[in-house]
């Protein structure tokens, strides 16, 4: 079960992809997961320009790369999400905010988003990694209070614009992954179950296991995996460190990144509290096959140290499970 | 140190004061915290009819009941927020709401605040218990991304909003208490730090200590008495159950009150997670001489019930502290 | 939702009913959940003789009790279980025993248990409380290694011979409620599933909830009954205390009850580990409605003076829930 | 097991002893623990004056109380303590202080325990209650470093000095009951299993079992009863709370009881961390049948309140064990 | 203290034992745990071919390795077991197993282990390894209930059946190292009491300790080691990882070895909860000096990959002890 | 941000300065911290002859290694000790303690701390950590009872006798760093506080942060970096292992180091408790910029092994932090 072992370049969307590829490379990863950002992964060339894919291959081949998935969580981040403000500005291609008028936004990045699928199955790649946005995500405080039907009517807002473009991800044979996450429609587990309902369960949508924000939830990221099994799409391996000590908060305190008085940080791949070996384990148990994607972030580390010592990290963990059951080395074997 | 013991009459605000009062003095109740909501105490009445407050304190009178403070969560809660929406149309007086437009909205709510104070003093109380609300409550998740300056910004807004509130509070020698809470400017104990310095740790700001939110985000409620000591201008008791196991969530998951997959709810105060006893002593230890007032809510139990169980659970806690130190009893006492 | 107390009469089977009776009624208990034991409640009697149930009805009218499950847990350890043996003899009636020929003991205990449910419904009662037995408990440490097909074998011997005696439940309009215990073919959360699988589901096998084995086991018992929501058909309430010091074992270490070197032991209901309030709440959240049963054991107590005890104990936790959701107290109510 | 529950008189030496038994008779004590201080018990005049304990038998009979066991910690002390110096002259009788010339104050202490024991016999009264003082506590830091030889002779000492205690103990047939405590020769398991050793288990020699200081280091106190199981002499129960949270210390930080700061405090009986009920079953387990007796020091209550809630406390755990064993109510017995 | 590190071979009986060796010298081990089964070590040519052992002791010179003790828990497993049956047939010798008739068995089993002892000694070796059975196992949990005499009874059962075999241990020099383990007489800390007791702890008769089972039974290793220091004859390192979540049970569930809803499963020494490095110096304080024995077995794991990683992980924490103690280096040493 | 990695040469003060040279140069190590003993380095040869630091200097060039730091410990610790004994007789230089006679002793120690200092300049050196001692350490069992002042006065003695030394310090721009360890004024979090404002918080006076004892008392070292952040002046890497079972004691019961019953032990840096890793990126936050000395102790442990193991180790843990903050990458960057 030799799995690939991919770095997510949404990290390292300031620099070029070839820099990113060479680094990669480099470091021992066996590919990327391509994020829609900067020069990575252009969305909107990659569905008229019938050569961009090709070229994207090939520079990938280059570097001995294989891509298993691309990202695009940005701009599934404003399918849902209301308000859109100045934060989505920040982070959409111009396109897809253009006058920023919220109603006309969401629509654009669901349009960019059947895109993505189309431009995956372009580059033949059968997943698309990213979020959902949510219209309800701000109300997770509960005060001041918001009726049921508010909450009810969150999940089918997601479910009546995500359909479509999920039609379309039918139709181009590619599923997208979404990341539960805060800020999204599924951002724990009970959340998770009811957006997978929401959209009634159609395999178009699946899931992004990614640790990281289980962690200062106290989610148990093993019983999310056999749980959800037919729905783990893509593995992140992203990790949380935890340091609650009475003051500190599980809410981040509006704290930046790397802050010590913040109760949670992500740490590089393999110094937080995720625990992977047993996540491995329970990925090889319900026979996921699909890459392990680095997605790097610690605002305390040098990223180029820590990503080349988190191929290491997991390489050491992804071992081979055996071919035969075990009870058969007790059997009686003196007779001949 | 025999300390009146109170009830919040917010969650009672269906029913009619007098009802309430009649119920409070035959729990057992010494007094009650009066919520601004209902006919409970009409901060417009109180400011412009002399008359009133003092009927009020004749009714209270009838039942035996002191008040020592006065509460305005609800307005409060309008003075920083964005969003102002339907939420806190539900919740505002409509005097306040009037057309709905957000800085109307802000504007006016302060000045209701500012009269809650007038009407206090007037009521020959010193403490007003309440919320601040908060412009960047919603971006908590920080994700996506905002910027430090946007943070800044938020407790700047608080403070340029509050300052002119506190004067009148200072003018009128009347004190706020505000109750640390998600949805607030300050929601754990970093962010209290710097909502504390953001008013320039004024004396007319201070906190109504509830430990409620503090049990699911894992804070110490008795290193949060220790550490504001000189803040702690209010107590109420309103108590929280945990019940994570892997699945249920540290923020709810949109779920309703007494949903049995949340990860946590508020209980009857004594049948929570909160250490009472170590808290009221440490109460004693900062020399906190106020009421101690139930805050009583639970979805999973009839209201009266527990309300009045309530009663003898905390009294059972408030026991006096002995008048001489104990070391004291050792010292050699046979010569004579 | 004032829930029936009642007191389970199998550890009280050295007493003439009568007097069971009448320290149940003396002690406050609602009712009772009768032991088909001594002389308290003789199956082959009740479904020959049409007059004998009527009798236990007007006895127990007497003492102000009522009956709502009758238990034969004695009589279904023998349907499944593999050897039988001199334990097994000690607890049948003799008319099962017989000659101890293995299979013929175990049909007889067949056959008693569907009498059983006759003699249930004759009374009036829609649950027989009891247990399966097993015919591979015996390889729970799966040491000689035995291969899957045994453990799949004992799940379908237990379907085999229990599906004709649930034909019989279903005749007369009574369920069984299987309480999970070691021993049988269900023991723990897992092997709930399975065996629930085993007899597909049928309604008319479902489980006693009784969380005293849970416990040494760390089983969540409020996890338990949300998960097997629709199969909780009644309750019993039997406490278990842990003293796990890194010598004391998981397994009892063949100690007799109450030996203080045990791992774990049965104590009143209330002095043990079972979160009962948590507990109760999930028995309202899933809408149960039947008796809550006190099966009283603690091998280090005066069992008159710890079953006296537990009703106000037990009484305590089942508070009413209230009639009215929460957030309503919060809505504006100022305008008339 | 109708143990008796009497008050250990100590923390009330500033009162005078008629005062003390009128309280303790008054809120249910059964009898007293009477400390050697104060008019409680005068040593010298017992062993001179044979009418002093009829006296004190007499008086304690006016109020119904019995005494089992007399203490005398404050004279143990300075029996090995090493240096002796202003603190033993606070506590010490002044005919055993003298000059305070410390070979001197040891000695004197030594007969003065010796007389303790005739006093106790004559008195009626097979226990004796104390500290045994070290010359070796001081070195617990172990930095500056000491020889092991040191350690060896602090052992040394104690054995040499109490063999000619423990004689006249046994002459008089009463035993000694060491409290394990900072500052003795025996303050913790391995101290204890050592200090028993270097006496070479002489049966004189045994331990009063008090969790207090257990709580603190961490000490499994029902391990602790069940392992000196033949030395358990006497019990006291004095509770003790622990707040650990990385700032507040395991050693006291040098601060006053009742500080907030402190890591651990003591506090009224039951409002602790000991885990009584476990104890209690432990003392039953073993056969215990002497008093238990309550130390009560907490310096954040009121001793007169906590002293009498303390009974109430106590006695709900005193519960009798049963008279037969269980399983036998499972037994066939429906033949006749 | 260079410790040998050797590799049990019964998890590899199904290859040839050339081949095992292989391997083992490869990997790095020192010596190989020789297993009783395959044709690893055939115990009846052992005893009557003289030039077996030599043969054997010359093929594992040519590998460079050592054989420190032999294993025969297979055989040892029969000898008390009750029943006797079809998983006894699968991992018996034939000529043991011969036709089946259960105290047949059990005779055959003895007299094999006696011969085992023997053949021990042939080989140079002074430990045999193994498993003891039991005819008491079966009724670990207790119910149906059996009286204490039938346990007293499994334990005199033991006894009268090891006396014989272990005086033929003791006529040639070798000691038997019992690996405490569910099925077998002693699983636990307390039953390991008892079977020592029952063979009146003759020297002849050990413990081989292997902490794998004391993992899911909360069994404290490093307290085994050290209180049963004078029986810990061999060291077995098979390691296991807990995954207790409220469902997975203490039990095992019938599920196999690797399924993910296990509560616990073996793992590659390393990779689970034994703290080997405090197991380790505890063996340095008890002063053990044979070997460390590899039981390498993980059902989610390549078996070569594992047990070639193992030898690192364990020699990384076999470092020596210092050759002379501490504090020395503090002394004064600047005078001449 | 390269940190110097250096080794504490007290524990290796048996051996030439030569040697220890030579070993942490061949180990890896970037320099030492010069322990003031042995041939290591001599305080009054250094204050006398203007030679000896350059010597040390250019012998440590030799090695290329640098030297941050010399501690003086044990003649810090008889600056305040009461009493003076053998143990200060045993570990301080013959010039220091001299006759002696307690008071000179104490004067000697504070002179020669004073030359420290001036030595530390000389060699370019601005830190001399050390150990303070304290007239008040052996009352913290707090029985037999002190009061108060005489706790005051503790501190008292250490301002008063400390000050003039400090003024030393700030004369030749040395700085000193105590070590909060038992013993000392300061050994816990408030004894710190309360040292520090014994002495008005002069910059003159800081930490030595070595979480070893922090270990033990349960004090957080994290928190520690953070709260005293402006007073942290040096790092000693020394780590420390728990092993509480409810019988190993907090306080060591007084046995010797590598004791397994003891309830914690000084361990091979990286081999214990402390969270290295959160530890040294709290460093990073507060801007600490100094050396990470390695203090290694363990006596279970050849000390040559264990000191290059923990070259590797530390320096793992050492990586440098990034250069940019994080969410700049997540920028919309696809527009030119």
């Amino acid at each position: 079960m030799s799995r690939p072992l991919t770095l997510f370049t949404g990290q390292w969307a300031d620099l070029p992809f070839e820099e990113v590829c060479r680094l990669a490379a480099d470091w021992g990863y066996d590919g990327v997961e391509i994020a829609c950002s900067g020069d990575h992964f252009d969305v909107a060339r990659a569905v008229t320009d019938s050569g961009y894919a090709e070229a994207k291959l090939a520079q990938l081949k280059r570097y001995g790369l294989t891509v298993y998935a691309i990202s695009n969580h940005l701009v599934g981040q404003a399918i849902c999400d209301d308000p859109i403000d100045f934060r989505h500005r920040s982070i959409l291609p111009s396109r897809v905010w253009a006058d920023g008028e919220p109603e006309g936004v969401r629509r654009r990045a669901a349009l960019e988003m059947a895109d993505t699928a189309r431009a995956a199955a372009m580059l033949g790649v059968d997943t698309v990694v990213g979020f959902t946005g949510s219209k309800i995500w701000k109300y997770v405080a509960m005060f001041p209070p918001v009726s049921l039907d508010v909450i009810d009517d969150g999940y089918a807002d997601f479910a009546e614009r995500w359909h479509p473009i999920l039609d379309v991800f039918d139709n181009v044979g590619v599923r997208f992954a979404h990341e539960v996450h805060p800020s999204e429609i599924a951002y724990d587990y009970w959340t998770t179950k009811r957006a997978l309902a929401a959209v009634d369960h159609r395999p178009a949508f699946g899931l992004n296991w990614d640790p990281s924000h289980f962690v200062w939830q106290d989610l148990d990221p093993v019983a999310f995996i056999l749980d959800f099994a037919d729905r783990i799409y893509h593995v992140d391996c992203k990790d949380t460190k935890k340091r609650f000590d009475g003051r500190n908060g599980r809410l981040g305190s509006h704290l930046p990144w790397a802050h010590p008085r913040r109760g949670w940080d992500f740490v590089s791949t393999g110094h937080g509290d995720v625990p992977w070996e047993q996540c491995f384990r329970a990925l090889n148990a319900i026979g996921y096959s699909g890459p392990i994607s680095v997605e790097w972030e610690d605002a305390g580390m040098d990223r180029r140290q820590g990503a080349q010592e988190a191929v290491g990290f997991v390489r050491s963990l992804l071992f081979d499970p055996p071919s035969a059951a075990f009870d058969a080395a007790f059997a009686r074997n003196d007779d001949a």
